[in-house]
């Protein structure tokens, strides 16, 4: 009896394949990039931290397997804020970059709100600036999983946990304009579990290993974990992956967000490109 | 005992004189107004429906106040969508013209969103278009009361009763941006009631006379009321006034939000005017 239920659960769960979607949209937009050509992004990474170096080095192969060019300006982690100030500003004029990365964090010496204001909205495909115009790439990836899979944003209940400017902020910002019931909260909210146990669509952002058990979750809700930390030198996500059992949809970390949101900061790219080109 | 309870509450009460805070505002505004002189308001007017005779009255009494030109743009609501579209245009690139209002709802012949969209960023005071970088007024309005208030945006808890463009749906999203704890519902929301008993914030803005009840809200709470609808020939809030007992902080319909609003239009008006002057 048990048996047979956990079996019908099983059957229902969708584990969404991130890297799957993530090629699909990348297929699409070599196509793109390769028929306009010439398209330069510019990533700015300043020290020498090794956990950077991989992203920088993922956005490489990335970038050449669609045929857009990556410059890489790196500088020394003692730089002056005002020296990267003017770095930023050159790049920012500069007509043939079409989109600009600062890769984060930046050093304690250097306010990252100054050097990210000096993006120009138009080359902001991290969608970071107050001024952007663009969906910021971890929003636009949950929603692409929302839209595949026919999430109804009008008809569900929705909890976002975590409000940083990664993640949180920009999704419930999305959703609430959008017209959904959303609860926004964080790991410090004191009846977590009653707003999570109501909730169709669970979206987390807060980076705690593991932090949603499946005592939070009501059966058939939708997972979509976009918090990512390092625990023991793996990547682990927010919602401990016991939870899939429960879901309809479960969003697995590595594998789920995080190759979307690679393809999502391309498709930015390419949405500036064709304004500027 | 009673009665010394009651007395007690009532102390304790603050109802907030919406009037006096516009009053405020509007003094603040005349004197920058004169500063710069020459301001001129665009009011555009389809039809002549009588409710939107007396808002457009009392915008020009208070534009009169403060020393600003309020040019009013009236038109028969046989106006085809194609022409009033071209008058827009031509107020949109009047270099005279500061801000630009476009009195609402308009016609059924007309697509409203396409005709607000012709408003440009620059001069949508009303803050209704897409790429708008002002604050809604009536969020701006809330905004105000919150802060002469000392209400934490981050340690309470708020909900937000309405997801219309005027009020509910920029109101939600000033508030994700902010990072306050915030669930954005409507009257259709199954579990109403439950969610309004934990709210230290109620901001409401349906259209609902009296729909939100004292058994909804819990002692101590903070009572925004956004919503106006007409009620046997009288103005009426979504919050019946019974809740004001139990109230911190309570705005009354009419007297609350309302005035505020119209100080925080032309506050918009100023500060889109010194960006182009």
């Amino acid at each position: 009896m048990i048996f047979k239920l956990t079996s019908f659960i099983r059957k229902s769960i969708m584990i969404i394949d991130g890297k799957k979607i993530r090629d699909e949209i990348l297929e699409e937009l070599k196509d793109n990039f390769e028929a306009i050509g010439g398209v330069i992004l510019a990533v700015v990474w300043v020290g020498d931290d090794p956990a950077t170096a991989k992203f920088v080095e993922y956005k490489k192969k990335v970038a050449e397997k669609i045929g857009v060019k990556l410059n890489l300006f790196e500088y020394p982690d003692t730089i002056s804020e005002s020296d990267l100030e003017q770095e930023l500003k050159r790049l920012a004029i500069d007509s043939d970059i079409n989109g600009i990365i600062v890769q984060l964090p930046l050093p304690a010496q250097i306010n990252s709100e100054k050097i990210i204001a000096l993006i120009p909205p138009n080359k902001d495909i991290d969608a970071l600036g107050v001024e952007t115009v663009m969906m910021s790439p971890v929003t636009a990836a949950i929603a692409e999983i929302l839209k595949r899979h026919k999430i109804n944003l009008l008809k569900n209940k929705f909890v976002v946990v975590g409000k940083g400017k990664l993640v949180g902020r920009p999704t419930a910002v999305w959703l609430a304009g959008e017209g959904a019931d959303v609860t926004i909260l964080d790991s410090k909210t004191e009846d977590i579990t009653t707003c999570l146990k109501q909730a169709d669509v669970i979206i987390s952002g807060i980076g705690k290993p593991g932090f949603i058990v499946p005592e939070m979750v009501k059966n058939g809700a939708v997972l979509i974990d976009a918090g990512t930390s390092e625990q023991s030198g793996k990547l682990a996500g927010d919602i401990d992956s016991a939870c899939a059992e429960k879901a309809l949809l479960f969003t697995p970390v590595p594998g789920g967000i995080g190759p979307i949101v690679l393809a999502k900061l391309f498709q930015n790219l390419w949405k500036l490109s064709i304004q500027t080109k």
